[in-house]
C-alpha cells in the first residue's frame, strides 16, 4: 500500500482549516491562555524515516499532557510493574482533574493519564531520579533527535502560580499515603515537564519508540521491552484523551494523547506516527481541529488497527 | 509467521487449568448458578477456515452479554449513527449495572455495552422489528453458520423473575424518555436474547465478520460497512469487559466482550478470532479463567495490534 | 404571649400573596399541572382548638409527599424500631428521587422522607395491612376529624401511568430484597396515599397529634408515644423538605413536610399546627409562597423551638 | 418542673461508664492519638448559673471541630447573610472531609459545619481581622469566663505536618475562587482554633450566649442578634454531627457540635447547656460515650425542643 502522506495532510489542512474559530484557547493556566489561536499543523513520521509536513508543524508549543507519557515511559522502565500498586489502569469516565473517584478509590488514581495519576508517575520519578528536570529534558531529546528542546519558565512559573486543583489532588493522594515526596517539588516538577516546547515534528519523532515496538529510532536503544510498548500503547488507546478516549478511539482507532496546549499525537504501530497542533480546544479539553483532522486521516489512508 | 494454534491451545489449557475453583459462578440468576463450574474449553476460529479447539469447546453456555454485540450490530445497521444520540461511546468507569451516572447523565447510558446500553439497543431492536426473538435467532445462527443455537427458556424465565437491576434501569431511563417501547417487552427480549446458548466454537465463528471487515465469511454478506466494524471493534476495546476493559485491553491488548456466563470472546483483525469459557467469574464479573487464557495467547503467539 | 393570630395571617397574605406567579407547577404528573396556579391559603390550628383562615384554606388539593407522614406514623407505631433496619434517618443531601446514595448504601434509603425511604413505608404497610387503602383513609379522616377527605383518582392513575422514576426505586431496591411485596402493588398504594385530597385546615388538623405529644385531640387516642412523637419532629426537621431542609429550618426553625402539590405543613410543639398551600413550587419542589409565608409566620410571632 | 441535674449527671455516669473501651481515639493527628482514652466527664450550665459536674468535667481537651461554632458566630456577626454566598445551610449527607459534593457544586460547601464549610469560614475571618489567632482566644475566653484558655501549640502544629486533607480541601476551593487569603495561612490560623483547649465547664459555659438568645449571660454583651442565634441554633440541629446529625437529632432532639477531640455540646434553648467529654469515637467520628449520655439527658429529664 503506497500512500500519498503529503497529499493526504494538504487535503485534511484545507478541509479542515475552515473549523480554526470554533474552539477555546485554553484559559486556565494565564501564560497559555496569550497563544496564537490560529497556528495549526500536521506531521507525519515514518518508521523508515520520512517526515511530512503541513501548516504550523515546526512551531514549538506547550505539550502539557502529552509529557506524561515520557515520565511514565521513563518510570515504567525503571520500576517495571510496581507502579500499578499506586494508580490502576482503567478508564476514569471522569474529566481530566476530577478528585471524585479519589475519594472512593483511596488516593489511588484510575489511571496514569489522569492529571492525579500523573502526578503519581512523577512522584515515582523524583524517587529515582537526582534532578528529575534535566534527566526528563535529556529523555526527551534524544527521543525527538532535537538537542534544542526546552521548558518554557514562563509557563511553568505560571501553571505554579495557579495550580491549586493539582496541588489539591497532591495534598488528597498523600492524605492516603500515595504521595512519598514534598507536594511542591512534585508539582514543580509536574509544571516544568507540562511546560516543555515542542513542536508537531518533535513530537511525532519522539513517539516513534512506541510505533517501533520501545526502541529510539534514532539511537537504536530500546527504552521499553517490546511488551510494555503494547502495553503503552492500550493504555493511550482506552485512556489517552481524558473523557473522550472512547469517542477517539471510536471515531480514529488509533491509540493517542492530548494535552491542552493543542497538540495530538497518535501512534500506528509498525508504521508511523502523527502529530497535530491547533490550540483551540473543544469541551473536553481536546484540540477541536485535531480530533478532526486524525479522524480524516484514518479514513483517508484507510490506515486503523482494527 | 506460522503458528500452531493448536499446540499453543493445549499448553494455554495445561497452564491454566489450575485456576479452576479460584472464582465464583454467577449466582444473580438462579438457572445460571447451577452450573457445573469446573467446564473449560477454547475455540480459535481463523479468517481461513481452520477451527482449533481444546476443552468444553463444543459444549453450549448461556452467552449472557456477548449477545449484546449482535443486537447491537442489527441496530447499527439498520439506523446507522442515529442510535448514538441514545447512548455514549465512553468507558462508564463504573460497573456493568450501576444506575449513578444515568442519573447526572438524563438517562443517557455511557455506551452500548453496559447494561443501560444494552437495554436501550434491545428497545431499538423493538421498534424496527415485529418479531425480535426470531430475528436475533436468525442474525447468530447464520454468524454461527449453526442452525441449531436456541434460546434457553428457563434462564431466560429465571432472569426475568429476578431481574430487578434491569428493570430499574429500564423504568428509570423511560423517566427520561430514552426507552420507547413498554418496558416489560424490552425486558423480555433481553432476558432472551443473554439466553441464547452458544459453544466457544459458535462463538468464535459469530464473531468472525467483525475481524473481516464487516462480511459474514461463511455467506459472503456483508451485515456492517468497513467503518462501521472498526468503529464496533474500538468500542469492544474501550467498553467490552465492563469496569475491567482498560485491564484487558492493558494484558490483551484485543478487542474483546465478555458475558457472566463465563465466556469472553476476542478479535484479532484480518486474522481471527478467539472465544473461551469457563463459568467461575473473578470480582469484575469477567472469567478469571479466560482472562488468564486470552492474555497467554497474546503472549504466546505474540499477536497484538499494537 | 398572646399572638393574635387572624391578624398576623392577613399581614402574611399580603405581603406574599405578589410572590405568586414566580414558581412553576409541578408538571410531572399530568393532572397536577392542570391545578390553578393562582390559589394561596393558610390555616392555623391550636392546641385549644381554635382555627384561623386565610385565603383558600377550605380547598382540598393534592397533598403528596405530605402522605409520607401519616403512612410513616402508621407503621412506626405498628412495627417500633424494626423498621430503621431498612431506612436510615439521615438527610440525604440529594433530591426527592435520586438513586444515587442508594446504589452506594446497597439499596437502604437515607430517610423515610425521601420518595425511596417513603416506599419501604408503603411497603412495610402492604405487609401489616390487608386493606392499606382503607386503612390510610380511616387513619387520616380520624386525625382531621373529617369523614369526607377521599383519594383523587385520576391524580392517583394519572401518577400510576407516569411513575417510572418511582417504579425504578421500587425495582432497585427489590433488587437488594429491601421490598416484600409487589412491586406494583407497592406503587398503586403509594400513587394513591399521594392523592389524597385534604385542605390545610384537614392538614393542619391532621398534624396536630404531633403537636400534642402523639395523641390525637380530637379523640383523645394515642397514636404514638411520647418518644416516638418527638423522633418524628426531629425526623421532619432535618429531613421534611428533601434538599432544601437545612435552608426550612435555618429560616423558619420548625419541623415540617412539604409536598409537590404546594402544600407545606410546620408544627409548633406543645401549641400548634400551620399548613400553607400555593401551587406554585421553587426549584427544590417546595412551595414558593408557603416557605416565604413560614418564614414571615416565624418572625412575625416570635414563635421558634431555638 | 425542677429536675435534679446532680442526680442525674451521676446516674448517666454510673449507667454509660461501661461504655469506655468500645471506642476508637481519632489517630489521624499524631498528637491527638496519646490522650488517655479513659478520661469521661460532663458538665450542666444552667442560664440561671448554676454549674453541675461530674466525672472529668474540668480537664481541658482539645475542642476541635467545636471551634467551627464560635468562628462562625464572629463572622456571623461582622458579615451578616453575605458569608452565605460561600457556603450553603443544607446537610451534606457525607462525611466531614469529603471533597466529592465541593467538585459538583463548584466549590462551594454545603455548610459551615463540615471541613470545607469552617475552612471557608476561617478565611472570612482573616479578611476581617489583623491578628486571628488572638481574636478567637478573646472571643472564646469571655464566652467561657476563662482568661486561661489557650491553644495547645503542639496539637496545632502535629495538624500543620499531617494535614494533607484540610490542605486539599482549600487548595481545592481555591481553584473555584472561594478562598481568598493564603492557603496555608488559613490553614495555619484553622489549626490553632481546633487546638484549643477547654474543658467540659469551658465549653458549657461558652454555649451559653446560643440557649440566652444571642446575648452572652457572663457580661451581658450581644454577640448575635437573637434571629442569628436561632439561625445558628437550627444549623446545629441539621449538620453540627456531620453524617450522623440526623441520627443525633433523632435521638436527643437538640441542637449540638461535636468534634474530634471527643466532646460533643448541646443546648437547650432559654434553659441550659450540657457538654459531655470521652475521648474515644464511634465510626462516624463522634464520641461513642458521648452520644449515649446526651441521649439518656434528654430521656430521663424529658427535655426537648419537640
Amino acid at each position: 500500500m503506497d500512500i500519498d502522506y503529503q497529499s493526504c495532510l494538504n487535503e485534511i489542512y484545507e478541509e479542515t482549516k475552515g473549523l480554526l474559530g470554533k474552539g477555546k484557547v485554553a484559559d486556565y493556566i494565564p501564560a497559555l491562555a496569550e497563544v496564537d489561536p490560529n497556528q495549526y499543523g500536521i506531521c507525519v513520521h515514518t518508521l523508515e524515516g520520512q517526515t511530512y509536513y503541513v501548516g504550523d508543524a515546526k512551531t514549538p508549543f506547550s505539550i502539557q499532557s502529552i509529557s506524561k507519557v515520557f515520565v511514565l515511559s521513563m518510570v515504567f522502565a525503571a520500576l517495571g510493574d510496581s507502579i500499578w500498586s499506586r494508580m490502576g489502569r482503567e478508564p476514569s469516565g471522569s474529566s481530566f482533574n476530577s478528585l471524585v473517584l479519589l475519594e472512593t478509590e483511596n488516593g489511588k488514581p484510575r489511571n496514569p493519564f489522569i492529571n492525579a495519576g500523573a502526578l503519581v508517575t512523577t512522584d515515582c520519578l523524583l524517587s529515582i531520579s537526582k534532578n528529575p528536570l534535566k534527566d526528563i529534558l535529556v529523555y526527551v531529546r534524544n527521543l525527538a533527535n532535537n538537542k534544542y528542546i526546552n521548558y518554557d519558565s514562563v509557563v511553568a512559573n505560571s501553571e505554579m502560580e495557579t495550580n491549586f486543583r493539582n496541588a489539591a489532588l497532591l495534598n488528597f493522594m498523600k492524605s492516603f499515603s500515595n504521595i512519598n515526596n514534598d507536594v511542591n517539588e512534585v508539582l514543580n516538577t509536574y509544571c516544568h515537564q507540562c511546560a516543555l516546547m515542542m513542536s508537531c515534528e518533535d513530537i511525532a519523532k519522539a513517539f516513534s519508540y512506541l510505533a517501533n515496538g520501545g526502541i529510539n529510532p534514532f539511537n537504536n536503544k530500546r527504552l521499553l521491552t517490546l511488551s510494555q510498548t503494547k502495553r503503552l500503547n492500550a493504555l493511550m488507546q482506552t485512556c489517552g484523551l481524558y473523557d473522550e478516549s472512547g469517542e477517539f478511539a471510536f471515531c480514529t482507532g488509533l491509540p493517542g494523547k492530548s494535552g491542552v496546549g493543542g497538540g495530538i499525537v497518535a501512534i500506528i504501530p509498525k508504521l508511523l506516527t502523527i502529530c497535530v497542533w491547533s490550540p483551540e480546544l473543544n469541551k473536553h479539553g481536546n484540540s477541536l481541529v485535531g480530533m478532526k483532522a486524525l479522524e480524516l486521516f484514518t479514513t483517508k489512508t484507510g490506515i486503523s488497527i482494527f
